[in-house]
């Protein structure tokens, strides 16, 4: 996103402090500073590639004269064997750059392929896929992004860019009305209300009191098509809690607007990527 | 680690304010801010303990007037149902803080939970299962001791506190004998020299040259069992790639003497917990 | 707002180095180390008082020996002579803190004073004062916080948690059909989509759009008031540009919903404190 | 001044960073990345300029391949009308950057017009306009900067860089004498010693002490024009304290050679400025 | 100096971070977390102490739990066998700590008891020990410190709080008496001028041009008294370059002003100390 | 080392922060900024040229125009009157910059020039000279390679890259044998195990225990050969404590395979460099 990368330089500063500490002894001890070299960043599987932009700094923090040269960009998908980044400069500071660069591109391209698939699963309903705050700590900007790069779309991306009134928020307010009315009240008026809800009852109360979204914490396929029907497109529908790859479909089929996955971020594996060489 | 806990607050302080931005809107809205509040930390799955020093300072940067009390230690191995944590406070802190604090703590336990699986599929071997590089960027050290709590040893840090060479500057130095030697004439002498190879006559001149360690890249159980013969004692042998919980106790069984694994902080899935109010 | 702690003290430290660089000589050379003193802050002006959390973080890390005991809160109105806080501690901590914490004190009881005169001054009507993102370099959250104690309500804080279309996006997109219907498929759910028209047929076509707010820019009260009427409340309007405390009241009279004011944080005068010895 | 870009970057990334959060969401959804653009910055009132190094610096952090062509310097006096500043490149970087580029243009611009003014009202006196401490948190080099662009000279920037003995290191120090005394001896000797007194007889005994410069609190021009008398040169007169652009010429009469201001930077309304693309 | 911890914590943090990486292994591995333990800190030399904040610092950032009771204060001259710090707290974080704490009080009270042996080659004289700005990078202010626990003064601290034209600037203003008169005309009149000079002409020039001190650069004793006996005590003089502790009493007996020495700073062999436990 | 200079901004940025504050106000006052210089760095005395790095981005921070061309590398041995370095670009950066690049260059030349009169003394010799970890804070890194450019080698760089147990270790452990089995057992296998003695008894239990290293503590050469006589190479020696020039060579004549003196880096005298305009 325009101006995300003003964050960027931080953070890859802070991954190469924790890996390089005070310099790569192996490179120095056993590679000549003046060779030069070529290398290619490969997809060893299918996936969805996000993270170019923390490799590319990577690369050029340790050495701005490393090229970096993708021949592909964030969001495409990517075969068994494609070369997504060609690079050459000074052998030196490739191997030193290469562990971090490829950390960040394996994670991130995790997440996106995994979004993606979960996207897949549910085309042809109304349903989008979105993510949660249960993100890595440091990560939530790159790990959103990577959602995007998946076909998802971001939920909001922390405590200040959404109204997301939970049960312990209900409780202390006293109703869903209290609470609801509060934050209508209170908040930025750019930003809509969404309260979560244990049955159609809170559901009802939801709307009544002027929520713009309800999210339905952990029901069943069956209790999400009774809500939807009562909703009536009065308010959107948010379902989350203990989604998978096996049940999203049937979820997405019971005419809700967005499906909420912490797995996305919290537990994405890597993708397997190889720089080699040549 | 003694002395670990001084690189803690930057990086808390980081997944905070990605988190907060300006503050946390639902709950300024809907809490009174004179409430106070009880609240546990519950696992809802069986699993291996760690994060208790990044949560403790989350909730203590939000606010130093909420008490930490961990019921366990980082290590321990927890049953499903078991409450791990305490805490007393102010409730808008408390819910401010809840999700940063458990980002960390169910992912780290993640880490801990998957080691102590493959530490339990090699018991009785004389193999230890270590980590890799391959590890979330800003997290290395946090990773590390999840690791160390799931009952794996850890690997070198980063390429300051280890000496590794790998295929490419063996291309560099000419030759495993070249490399090996350079390496050893200019390491600090606290540090042991590590070589991968990639067939038994790399081994044998990883030997003759004088490593110390000699990692062996991609091999089958096969492949490791003649290595281990052939190299009879004279350097210790660390066995590496396409590790999972299928193979790892066959990989045990040719007698290496360490396993190393990056799925343990690249793949590793959260585990699942929850912060409930009392 | 909760939370908001955590981004202060990077300011606070930011504040005092620029002021102490290697110290305060002149106390250092004058004031005995050992010695006690009491003071407090006293108003020289009617205000509305904010800033107390940066004031407060000010002398304590210069001296965390020194207590400050404020007798009143953020968004209280104060008037002339009343003594706000109460301070005891070392006198060299004291003399050193002081200007730095009156300087955090005046600005932003400048802002909070002069929201409040806007807020009064449109009592009685339905609209809102909020700000705008004309805020001082690096005061972002403490002017909006300032805003909110002196009786406005907040805009969006920044470019990522509200969706404001202006003149630019919308050539860029098109249309204000086109631009409308991509941000509000493309944004998190959590947002509304705000977009702002020079005339009439410019709300006409937001509102069929979809758009969830329109900001009416630099209208006089005739056309804001013809814009209200063919509303007929399926937006919310916002007033916007050349707003003073002249006009202010006519422009709430046209029935808009908000009247975002750009000077209550670029253009307002500090308020008049002292710090006196007692 | 020559160094001062140093101490640049942190604040520019500071007010990024509270502006774009994870990133423009309404330029990233409405405009195509691809899409060029010009634009210019121009003058809607009568100023003098300052604040050219953060904007420029803004832009750039944005998006180096922003053009940022100044057609005019910090201390020029610009008319209503005038394009100060043009702008190619990116259109999604141009809108992005905008508002926190303008933010430093707008207040700084501020201080150094409001500064200009007060110069004006006392042409023909030997008295220096001087700024003081009472500057914004985070912007005190800045605002120093742009009072200099105004035509104003600079106090001490902090409290390293002069020695100004108050009423209450006197009081600690024991008397006028003793205060001035001890700082004479202890300070480098590259600072001169100013003394703040309350009425002739302080002036008297702060000459006598040896003191470089006498500030003279709150007096009226008839006690000023007593106190220049009673100096007869042999010390430097400062008048600080109730200062407003209708008595300052009429205190700049006296023969002070210096008039401080607090409200240079603590008060100056921001001028009026727009980007507009063209 | 009052204010001057505020500047600490970022560069002990710094101190620490390079020393620890991601933990102390020795200590981790063979010390028992529970143990504490008692040690103190001992003078292996005659020695003026200086170094005491970052040091208690140091301890406590590595555990709050440590306490640091310092029988002696910055400035004291201490006899070989001296218990400077008695230490007391958990066996780990001591160890841990030791080395970084010691680094600072070797260094810092290296450079008080090298200028302590200056000021009393001078005792007797006008003159005072002064430093420069040759100081160790991120270490100024301690050094600075240091110089002043050692019974020195301190010369500026940096380019902003002291002007002194050297030989390049008076030929850029092409004359000692430009460069004089748009100094003393455009720095704050907080500063005096002082300006260097290589011979008894400029010497002259520079008086009569209004400087307040000048620099004879290099002078041999003869010069220097030439010198004092031709300014009469219109300006304060100062000598530098090549000055030791074998001609120091010689340059003193002259009648300068100052004698500023780089070596104070740039040379000065560490103390010898050592913590021991108990 | 590769991968260094990562770590070198921040520093130098402090360094110039310190020297700088809000800027030079001699060259601000005195030198037109327009004018463009030559200069050159050039050895006042033989030396061992150590600095390159950080000089060179103090330049480019102060000024990107500066044209910064060595004529010779870190490492290289210069002879006095040796121009080392050329300097082309604005005549007010150079004058700004310089005493901050110097300042490096003078600490850091300074520690490879008595580094290598070590390694000069120790010739014919297998003894190699090692660092300690007694070096200036904030500087580790550049120390370290300092101390390589001198013709030394490293030791561990701080508590995370090498085992080294001392006499609090082996109490704390209860024996040398705990101590150094417990280290064996858990620490990263890519570290030796290195544990200090006191005596030949010491020395014995060490090689039992499977120490790698052993460091032989404040030995006399006597002591120092029969250690070597028993050790008969099953493991690596080191002496320290009490080396200097003196000795040195004797020391080395034991058969010793290190020689660790903190002298290196805590008390190595700066040497003498200027900078000159022509």
């Amino acid at each position: 996103m325009t101006g995300a990368k003003v964050h960027l330089e931080p953070l890859v500063r802070l991954a190469l402090a924790e890996d390089l500490g005070p310099g790569d002894l192996t490179t120095a001890l056993t590679v000549d500073p003046t060779v030069q070299a070529q290398a290619e960043i490969v997809a060893k599987q299918d996936l969805v590639l996000s993270g170019l932009d923390p490799a590319r700094l990577t690369f050029s923090l340790v050495d701005p004269a490393i090229e970096f040269k993708p021949s592909a960009a964030d969001g495409d998908r990517i075969k068994i064997g494609t070369v997504m980044v060609r690079l050459n400069g000074p052998a030196q500071g490739l191997l030193t750059a290469e562990r971090v660069a490829l950390n960040f591109l394996m994670r991130l391209s995790g997440v996106a392929t995994l979004t993606a698939r979960f996207v897949a699963a549910v085309r042809g309903s109304r349903a989008k896929i979105v993510d949660t705050r249960k993100t890595t700590p440091g990560l939530r900007f790159l790990e959103k992004a990577a959602v995007r790069a998946g076909g998802g779309v971001n939920h909001r991306c922390g405590l200040y860019d959404g109204i997301l009134i939970k049960d312990n928020h209900i409780a202390a307010a006293g109703s869903i009305t209290a609470a609801v009315t509060r934050a209508g009240t209170g908040a930025p008026h750019t930003l809509k209300v969404e309260v979560e809800v244990e049955d159609l009852a809170g559901l009802e109360e939801a709307i009544a009191a002027g929520a713009d979204i309800v999210l339905l914490d952990n029901m069943s396929p069956e209790q999400l098509a009774r809500a939807v029907a009562l909703a009536r497109g009065r308010v959107r529908l948010e379902a989350s809690g203990g989604v998978n790859l096996d049940n999203v479909a049937q979820i997405a089929a019971t005419g809700v607007d967005f499906i909420s996955i912490g797995a996305l971020t919290h537990s994405a594996p890597a993708v397997d990527l190889s720089l080699r060489f040549i």
